[in-house]
């Protein structure tokens, strides 16, 4: 095994948030042609935005900022060509896919299943809080619906992805997609290349 | 002349704008190289911010967020070779920055002091809101500084820069650097490069 092969990071998510589609989609064959190892992390930001006083997604709460967003978003997607369609709903209800993202990431199926959420929500505009629509990404994928869905509201899950939320807090996370190498918070789809780039940089 | 020279970018800064320094330092050169004219176009975030209902910039709002930036900056910099030192005081009061600017863009060493004032506030942290500082500035380009301090506190420049203000607020403006080419806005010094793209882009 090459050295390099060691490099890890760690790919913090949200499901309801904007950037992390593009980010989603990116990380996969960057990290690859790097040689990084990627740790898929999802979080919930709700309780971090609770605790900076915000209920809901700031580009709600600034609307200029939010206009911005979504045009932002937009343009991104149309460069990467990626599908792109503005849900009716925003922010979504993301804990269900949270907690069965943290079941199928200690399976085979965790990394297709992330993919599939975003693209459904951000690219096909779906609503990902309605289980019959995560029940349906599962089983696009071969994987029993019932089953899962039961297993990812069980008390382990839950705990799981709670722990998760706190290393997130810990970490000074504050925003989503969130990537940390050897420590150092990188945020934003922006600074992928930036953060892959430092699995390699001596400290600064 | 050249077809491509008629292509033009708005370049809408804040000199409490930690963001705009590394945009400030890139953007001559990478516009030259695109063909692009840039109108530099100073603005206060004040009133932007108070219409958020923020009476600070949000980097001091929200900690976390704070303590991120000022570490991203610093690797920014670090990547583009500029000088980085974090001024004791944060955000500073950037009127009389911007004063001067608006005369010095009519001028011919407008775009050298903006430069120069990134430069002392974030490269050597010197406090840009002091008259002295202004000054020093304004006599290293070999402009009088008594003179040009005089007609940056006149009516005429006062009016400008309000006016200024307010059609970055109409175009939707929240945050700095910004960038619009053909109406179309682009946030932050990520975006530059893909605000000179558009230049020369059919729209979306």
């Amino acid at each position: 095994m090459p050295a390099m092969s060691q490099h890890t990071l760690d790919f913090w998510f949200e499901f309801a948030s904007t950037y992390c589609y593009p980010a989603a989609m990116r990380i996969a064959p960057l990290a690859a042609a790097a040689g990084v190892t990627v740790r898929w992390r999802p979080f919930l930001l709700g309780p971090i935005f609770k605790a900076q006083g915000w209920d809901t997604s700031p580009f709600n709460i600034y609307p200029d900022k939010g206009r911005y967003m979504w045009r932002d978003l937009e343009r991104l997607c149309a460069a990467l060509d990626l599908p792109f369609k503005r849900p009716d709903r925003f922010p979504q209800g993301s804990l269900l896919a949270a907690r069965v993202a943290t079941v199928g990431l200690d399976e085979a199926w965790g990394e297709d299943f992330v993919r599939a959420v975003y693209r459904a929500e951000f690219g096909e505009g779906r609503v990902i809080s309605e289980p019959t629509v995560i029940g349906e990404l599962l089983a696009g994928l071969g994987v029993d619906p019932a089953t899962t869905l039961a297993q990812a509201q069980s008390d382990v899950t839950k705990v799981k992805l709670r722990a998760q939320t706190e290393d997130a807090q810990r970490l000074g996370i504050f925003g989503a997609p969130s990537f940390v190498v050897n420590g150092e918070l990188f945020w934003g789809n922006d600074r992928l290349e930036q953060a892959l780039a430092w699995t390699t940089r001596p400290a600064l």
